[in-house]
C-alpha cells in the first residue's frame, strides 16, 4: 500500500493529495507551538462531500489516522497528526451554502472562518458573535465547543448549532438536528457532535444561529482595587440583566506587563473590560447602572470609549497580553491552559494561579471571561527544556485541581486534545468509560484523531 | 420470584411498595388520556439516591421494566408502564439540596416541581423561568426536554440543565456536567440524558440554571387580519432585540372558540399574545418599537394590561383555550400535537394543519409558540371509536410530514413517547440505529422505560 498513490488515484490531480515538505510541515503542529509536532504522512485537500466519503472509507479500511484541519488554530494539540496518516486540510470547503436572515441561521461548509462568515452577514445586519480572539474555521469552532469573549450574552458553539451533516468514519452520512430552534424528538446527537474535537467524524455542513449586530456599543475600562470587589460587580451587573456583550478581568499582574510592552502607565491594578451592547438608549441606561453598581463595589476609575478608535484600543490592550508576556522571553514559546469555574470561585481562583506563579516566579498574564467563570493563564516556555515543560505540568495540574475541587472544568474552551487526557479522568471519572464507548460505536477502527482526548 | 414480596425486602415498609389498585391505577395513564392506559405490577417510591440503586440493580438483574413517574404530566405517553414491570414514584425525592443564588443556579432532586422550586426561588428576586403550562416535576422536563411559552427567551430545558447525577440501570451512578456555565471537556453526556425519556437511566439530582424575575412586564393582546402578518411582526420584532418574554399566537377559529366557551366578543382575527419583560424603563422603550412593527404590520388593534389582574385575564384566555375546545365534546379526550419549524415557515404550517382539520371537520384548537416556530393543535377525540383514532392518526402524520419536508421536527417539546415513534425514524433516518445502540451502552438489558421513542 502506498497511501499517497491510492489517494493520488481518487482524485487524479496534484492539487488534491500532498508530501510536499512545506505542506506536511503545516499540517505538524497547531497554534499553541508547545505540544511537539508530528508530520502527517499525506495532506489531502477534499472540496465537498463526496471526496470526504472517498477519503474516509479508504482510510476506514486501511485503518489509517484521519486528522480534519481547519486553519490549525487548536491550543491543545487538537489537529496534531500524532499517529501520522492523512490530515484532512478543510479549508477548500469554504462555501456559505444558504443564508437565511428572517430565520437566523446559516449554513456553511466547515472551512468557512469566523471572519469570512461575518462579512457576508454583515449586509443583513447579522452576526455570528462567537470570537475565540483569532479568526478560525467554523468546523475547528464545533470541533472544540470554542467560545470567548463573547459566552457571556451568546453562550458557546454547542448553544449555536442547530444541526449537521456528519461523515462518519465508514463513509456513512449523518444528518443530526436540523433548521428549528428547539426539539424533543430522540436524542441530543448534534450536541454529542459538538466539543468532540474530531473524534466521531467528519463535519461537512454546519447549521449555526445568528443574531442581530447589536446597533450600539459602549466600552469601558474600569479600574478595581483587588479581585473580588471586580468580581462582585459583574455578579451585580448579571443579576441586574444589564445589556453586557463582554465582560473582561485582568489582574494587577498582567497590566503590569502590559505597561511594560506598550509603554503605558496604567495603575497598577485589577481591571475589568466592559462592554455593553444593544439598542442605544438602552445600553445608556444600562450604563448608569453599571456606573452605580461599580462604585458601590468600590472601583477606582472608569475611563470610557467614546468613539469607534479608542474601543479599539481598549481592545487591543486586552487582546495584546499575551504579547507582553511573550516579550519577556522572545525565543520561547506561549503556552495557555483555560479552566472554568462557578462565577464566585473565580476569583480565589485567579488569585491561587497568581500564587502558584510567583511560587515557580513565572511571568504570567491571566484573563478572565469573568461573566461565564472561565480563566487563561498564559505564560512562557521552552518546549526543549525538559524542567520547564516539567514544571509547567506541575502548575497546568495545580490549576486544574483547583477547579475540579471547586465545581469547576477542566478546560472552558481549549478542549482535551493531547494536553489535558489525564484531567478529563480526573473530572469524569467512570464517565469516560462511556465516551469511549461512544466513541466506538462512531468509529471502530479508531481511525477519527486517535490519542486525543482519551489515553491509548 | 415475587416482583411484590422482592421490593418489600428492600424496604420492609409498606409505605415504600405499592400493589393497591387505585395507586396503580394512578401510575397507569398519563395527562394525554387517549394513550391507553397500562398497569405497573408495582409501585415503588424511592427516598433517596440509595432506594433507586436499589432498586435499579434488583430490576435490571431480572430484567424488569422500570418507568420512572414525577407528576405524570407527560401527553406522548411517556410514564405508561406498557411492560408491566414496575412504576418508580419520584415525587418523594423532593428536596432542594443547594441553592446558589450568585452563582445563578440550583441543585434539585427530580421530584421537586417548577411551582415549587419558584416559590423557593422568590425570596432570591430569582425564578425558573420554564413553564410548560402545568406544573411539573423537575425529572420529567428534563426527560422530555420541556419548554413552553418562555422558550423564546430562555430555551428549552437543555439550556437549563448544567449537570446531573444519574443512577444507570446496572446501579452504576453517573456524574455528568457540573455547576460550571461551560465546558470542553469531553463529550456533552449531560445533552445526550436531557431530552432521553428515562430510557438511559434515573436523574438523581439536577443541577439547573436560575435567572433574575423580570422587574416588570408589560403584556398585549394584538388582533391582526392574518396569520403571516402576526408572524412577520414576531420576526421584526426579533431582529429588533425586545426585551420579549413570552409571545404566542392563536388562529381566527381559536378566538371563536374562546367566544363561545367564555362568552366574549372578541373579534375573529389571529391574536398575538405579547409579554415584554426586564427593566421597566426599557420595557417601555422596547413597547414603543413594538407598536411601531405591529402597526407596520397590520395590527387592527392592541389591548394592553395595565395591571397584574388584567395580565392573568389576558393569559387566562390563553390557557383556556383547549378547555375551550374540550367544551365542544366533553365526553372525549382531548389530543395534542407538537411540531416545531423554522420561524418564517410556521404561518404556512398553521394554516395547513387548519386546512387539514377542516378537510375532517373537525374542531381544533391552534397555538403558536410563534417565537420559536413550536405550534400544537389541539382537538378532542374518542380514544374507544377506531375510525376517530384512525383520523387522529392520520392528521397528525400529516401535519409532522408538513414539518419535517419544511425543516422542521415532530415534536418541539412534547417528546416522542408512544405517540411518534414511527415519525422519529421518518426524521432521523439512519441516525436512529446510533441512537439505539446509544441506549444498549447504558441500558444493555432494556429495563429502562422500554418500548418508548424506539421501534420494538
Amino acid at each position: 500500500m502506498n497511501l499517497y498513490q491510492d489517494l493520488y488515484q481518487f482524485f487524479k490531480n496534484e492539487n488534491h493529495v500532498s508530501q510536499k515538505l512545506n505542506i506536511l510541515l503545516d499540517h505538524s503542529k497547531d497554534q499553541s507551538s508547545y505540544h511537539p509536532s508530528h508530520l502527517p504522512e499525506v495532506v489531502v485537500f477534499p472540496e465537498n462531500k463526496v471526496d470526504v466519503i472517498k477519503i474516509l472509507k479508504y482510510a476506514n479500511e486501511n485503518k489509517i489516522p484521519v486528522v480534519p484541519f481547519g486553519l490549525g488554530t487548536s491550543v491543545e494539540g487538537q489537529v496534531i497528526p500524532i499517529e501520522g496518516g492523512i490530515s484532512m486540510n478543510m479549508t477548500r470547503m469554504n462555501k456559505i451554502t444558504e443564508l437565511q436572515p428572517d430565520n437566523f441561521l446559516v449554513k456553511v461548509e466547515p472551512g468557512v472562518t469566523r471572519v469570512q462568515l461575518n462579512d457576508s452577514l454583515k449586509e443583513h445586519l447579522l452576526h455570528f458573535p462567537i470570537d475565540p480572539a483569532i479568526d478560525a474555521s467554523i468546523g475547528g469552532m464545533v470541533s472544540t465547543n470554542a467560545s470567548g469573549t463573547n459566552s457571556v450574552r451568546y453562550g458557546s458553539m454547542k448553544d449555536q448549532v442547530l444541526g449537521m451533516q456528519i461523515i462518519l468514519a465508514n463513509g456513512e452520512e449523518l444528518n443530526v438536528g436540523g433548521q428549528y430552534l428547539k426539539s424533543s424528538s430522540g436524542y441530543n446527537l448534534t450536541n454529542l457532535f459538538v466539543g468532540s474535537e474530531a473524534t466521531l467524524g467528519v463535519f461537512t455542513e454546519i447549521t449555526l444561529r445568528v443574531y442581530n449586530i447589536p446597533k450600539y456599543k459602549l466600552t469601558a475600562l474600569v479600574e478595581f482595587t483587588d479581585l473580588i470587589s471586580a468580581s462582585n460587580a459583574v455578579v451585580n451587573m448579571k443579576k441586574r440583566d444589564l445589556s453586557i456583550e463582554r465582560v473582561e478581568l485582568i489582574d494587577e499582574r498582567t497590566i503590569e506587563a502590559i505597561n511594560r510592552y506598550k509603554s503605558r502607565n496604567f495603575s497598577i491594578a485589577p481591571y475589568l473590560f466592559l462592554e455593553l451592547g444593544g439598542n442605544e438608549d438602552i445600553v445608556h441606561h444600562d450604563y448608569e447602572l453599571a456606573k452605580e453598581i461599580l462604585i458601590e463595589e468600590g472601583c477606582l476609575n472608569i475611563q470610557l470609549a467614546t468613539n469607534d478608535l479608542e474601543r479599539e484600543n481598549l481592545w487591543e490592550i486586552r487582546h495584546e497580553v499575551a504579547f507582553a508576556i511573550k516579550s519577556l522571553n522572545p525565543e520561547k514559546k506561549l503556552m495557555t491552559t483555560d479552566v472554568c469555574v462557578p462565577l464566585t470561585v473565580l476569583p480565589n481562583a485567579i488569585k491561587e494561579t497568581r500564587k502558584i506563579m510567583d511560587h515557580s516566579n513565572i511571568e504570567c498574564a491571566i484573563l478572565g471571561h469573568v461573566g461565564d467563570g472561565n480563566f487563561h493563564a498564559v505564560f512562557s516556555v521552552d518546549p526543549e527544556n525538559k524542567s520547564e515543560v516539567g514544571l509547567y505540568k506541575k502548575i497546568n495540574e495545580q490549576i486544574v485541581d483547583y477547579a475540579l475541587k471547586n465545581g469547576g472544568t477542566c478546560s472552558g474552551e481549549h478542549g482535551i486534545g493531547l494536553g489535558k487526557i489525564e484531567y478529563m479522568y480526573k473530572q469524569h471519572g467512570n464517565s469516560v468509560s462511556y465516551m469511549r464507548q461512544i466513541k466506538s460505536l462512531f468509529d471502530p477502527n479508531n481511525i477519527m484523531n486517535p490519542s486525543k482526548i482519551f489515553k491509548k
